[in-house]
C-alpha cells in the first residue's frame, strides 16, 4: 500500500513497537502495585512522561497521559463546568472532539462562541478579541488544521489576553514531529497530543497541564497520575508514546524538510498535469507534508476509490468520523463552494513515504484525470 | 517472579500479544478512514466487538469500547447528570471509580446513597429498598469485590426494583473468565469491563449497554463507537481485547476450577504453617484464586516487602490507587479493626500459576512468620 493519509493516523515507528513488546512480556505488573515489579511498571511511566516533557520543553509534572486527543480535549473542556456561567471562545475550523463537546455542554450551562476564519483558514484576531467577555474562562485554537493544515497564531491570541484572566488550550494533535511544539514559547495553559499521530500507538493522549490547580478530572478513580486521571495506566503503550515523541523532536528537522520536498514535488507535478486544481489552505503557514487539493469536475469519493483500488490511500474531508459524503466543514468555513468541496482530496505524507511512491500517485492520478 | 497479583493484573496472553503484533505492523490505518485499509481496520474492530458480545451473551450493537474499566464506571456515572437532580444507590465496598465520581459529581447536583455491607462484604438488600426514591435514576453495585472477592446478588437487587424506572448497572471488572458473565441472565442495563483484568492489553475497556437511548456521551468527537465514545479507535488493543475476552470464556471452566483448587491447596496448607489467619469475605460465595488473608501479629506492608525480596508479588490492599499504608476501606467496611486490617494481604491467583509456585510462596511464607 502506498499510504498518504498520515493526518488521519500514522504506522507505528518499529522501534517503539519492539518497546511496547518489551514492556507487555516483561513490565506487565500494575504500577500502582507496591512490590518491585509494580514499581518498576511506574518507573517505565516516568521515563515515558519525562521523555515527553522533553519533547514539548515542559517539566515532567505537566504531563499527563490519557487515552487519546479526544479524551485530552474533553478533559479541559469539562473542567470548564467547575467554572460558574463559564464562557469559552473557539473557532468555526475546530476538531468536533472540541466543537462537539461544547455543543453538549451548553446542556450543563457552557456558553461558548465561535470565531470566523479567513479564505486560508486563518482565525480573526479582531472578532476574536471582540467576544472575550467578563465571564470567558477559555479560549482553545488549534494549533495546526488537521485539513488543511493552516497554522494558527496561537502567540498573537495569547498577547490579546495579557492581563485577562483566561486560560488558553491548543489541540496540537496535528503538530509533533512536523513543526516545533514548545509550551513556553506557546506559552498556553494546556495543550493536546495524540500518539498515533507522531508514530506512536493508538490509544495514548497527552494533557501538558501549566498549572495543575486550573483543571478538574475527568475520568476519576485512583490515583493515577497525580490524582487527575483515574485508571490503571496503559503502560506498554506509554512508554511507546514517550519513544515517539523523543524521537518525533530528534528527527524533526529532516523530517519536515523532507515532508516540505514530498509536498512541493507533488504539487509542482500535478500542476503539470491537471492544471485546474485549487491548493486550499495557507501555504506560507501550514504544516508540512499535508496538501488539501480540490478537482474541480471530479467527485472526491470517486477519486479516492480510484486511487484506494491501485492500493493508493488517501483522505477526502477528515478521516475521524467521516463515513459519508458530505462537505466538510472545514471548507466551507474557508468559503469553499459546495462543489469544489466536494471535489478534494487531502494528500498528508509520511517520514517513509519516498519521491518513488510519490510519482507512482502522480502517474495513477494523471490516468484517472484523463480520462474522466 | 512468582506474580500472585492477578486481580490487580494480569500479564498478556502471549496469543494475543500476537495478534496486537499484527494488527499494529498490518492493519494501522484508522478506522474511520473511507480507503480499504481504513474499511479493514473497522472490520477488525467489529469482529472484536462480537467476541466481546459472544462472551457476554449480548448483541454487537450493545458493546462498546472504552480505554478501561474506569473510564466506563465514569461514563456510566457522568451521564446521569442528565437526569435532573438525580440520586444514584451504591454500596460502600465499591472501587474509587464508582465512588469518587460520586463524590466528586455531587458539586454538579448528582446526589447519591451509599449502602452497608455485612461481615461477608454482600451488600444489605432491604437497606438498599428503603434508600430507593422517586429520584433514584440509577443503582451501582459490583458483580464482585476487588478486595475481597465477594459475589454481589445483582439479580436480587434488579428483582427488588421490578416495575421501578431505574436503571442498574454492574462493575463487573475482577469477574470475566473467572465467574460466568452473563447480561441476559444478570438483567443489567450496563456492565463494566477491563481487558487487562482478563489477560488481555491495559487500556481498553467495555462497556455493555442494554438500550442505547438510556445513556448520554462522556468523550464526544467523532462519530465513533455508534457516535457515543469519539476518539480513534485503539486497533490493535481493541483487537486484542475481542481475543481475550473470547479465551475466557472457552476456557472458564478449567481456569475457574483451577483457580478455586490452587486458592484452596493455598489456605489449607497455609493453616498448618499459621493457624491464626483470619481469611476475609465470603467463603461460599467469592470469585475463584482470591484469597484476602489477615496474618495478626504481622504488619502486611512488612509481609509484603518480604515476599518481594524473594521475588513474590501480592498485594497489601487493592493496587489501584495504593502506595500508602492507610486501612483498607474495604476491610474497615466489613468490619475488621484498624490493626487486623493492617496485617491484611490479598492473593490472587492466576491461570498460569502452579501448584510448584504456590508451594515455594508457602515456604517463603513460613520463613517469614516463623522468624518474627
Amino acid at each position: 500500500m502506498h499510504y498518504f493519509d498520515h493526518s488521519a493516523t500514522t504506522p507505528i515507528n518499529l522501534e517503539v513497537l519492539e518497546l511496547i513488546n518489551k514492556v507487555q512480556k516483561i513490565n506487565y505488573a500494575n504500577p500502582s502495585s507496591l512490590h518491585s515489579a509494580g514499581k518498576k511498571a511506574k518507573t517505565i511511566i516516568e521515563e515515558s512522561r519525562r521523555r515527553v516533557a522533553n519533547a514539548i520543553n515542559a517539566e515532567p509534572d505537566q504531563i499527563f497521559f490519557t487515552s487519546g486527543g479526544t479524551e485530552s480535549n474533553n478533559h479541559v473542556l469539562w473542567s470548564m463546568l467547575s467554572h460558574h456561567n463559564a464562557h469559552v471562545i473557539t473557532d468555526v475550523i475546530e476538531h468536533p472532539a472540541i466543537l462537539k463537546v461544547l455543543e453538549y455542554l451548553k446542556t450543563f450551562g457552557l456558553n461558548y462562541s465561535l470565531i470566523k476564519v479567513n479564505s486560508k483558514g486563518r482565525i480573526d484576531l479582531k472578532e476574536l478579541e471582540e467576544k472575550i467577555t467578563k465571564k470567558t474562562c477559555l479560549i482553545s485554537v488549534m494549533l495546526a488544521n488537521n485539513e488543511i493544515g493552516t497554522i494558527q497564531p496561537i502567540r498573537e491570541i495569547i498577547d490579546l489576553m495579557i492581563s485577562k484572566d483566561i486560560l488558553m488550550h491548543t489541540d496540537a494533535v496535528q503538530c509533533l514531529g512536523k513543526m516545533k511544539v514548545d509550551v513556553k514559547e506557546l506559552r498556553v495553559d494546556f495543550l493536546s497530543l495524540s500518539s498515533h499521530k507522531f508514530y506512536g500507538p493508538k490509544g495514548v493522549g497527552i494533557l501538558y497541564v501549566k498549572n495543575r490547580s486550573t483543571i478538574k478530572s475527568l475520568i476519576l478513580g485512583g490515583s493515577q497520575e497525580g490524582g487527575l486521571r483515574g485508571g490503571t495506566e496503559n503502560v506498554a503503550s506509554i512508554a511507546g508514546a514517550g519513544l515517539a515523541a523523543e524521537l518525533s523532536v530528534k528527527y524533526l528537522k529532516e523530517n519536515s524538510k523532507k515532508l516540505d520536498m514530498l509536498k512541493l514535488f507533488f504539487i509542482n507535478e500535478l500542476k503539470l498535469i491537471f492544471p485546474n486544481i485549487i491548493i486550499n489552505g495557507d501555504s506560507s503557514n501550514s504544516l508540512p507534508g499535508l496538501a488539501s487539493i480540490s478537482f474541480p469536475g471530479f467527485r472526491s469519493d470517486i477519486l479516492l476509490a480510484k486511487l484506494d483500488r491501485v492500493n493508493i490511500a488517501v483522505s477526502n474531508g477528515a478521516a475521524c468520523g467521516s463515513g459519508n459524503v458530505k462537505p466538510s466543514s472545514i471548507l466551507s468555513a474557508i468559503g469553499i463552494d459546495e462543489k469544489t468541496n466536494l471535489s478534494t482530496l487531502r494528500f498528508s505524507f509520511g517520514t517513509t513515504n519516498t519521491i518513488v511512491e510519490i510519482k507512482k500517485l502522480l502517474e495513477e492520478l494523471k490516468l484517472i484525470l484523463n480520462n474522466k
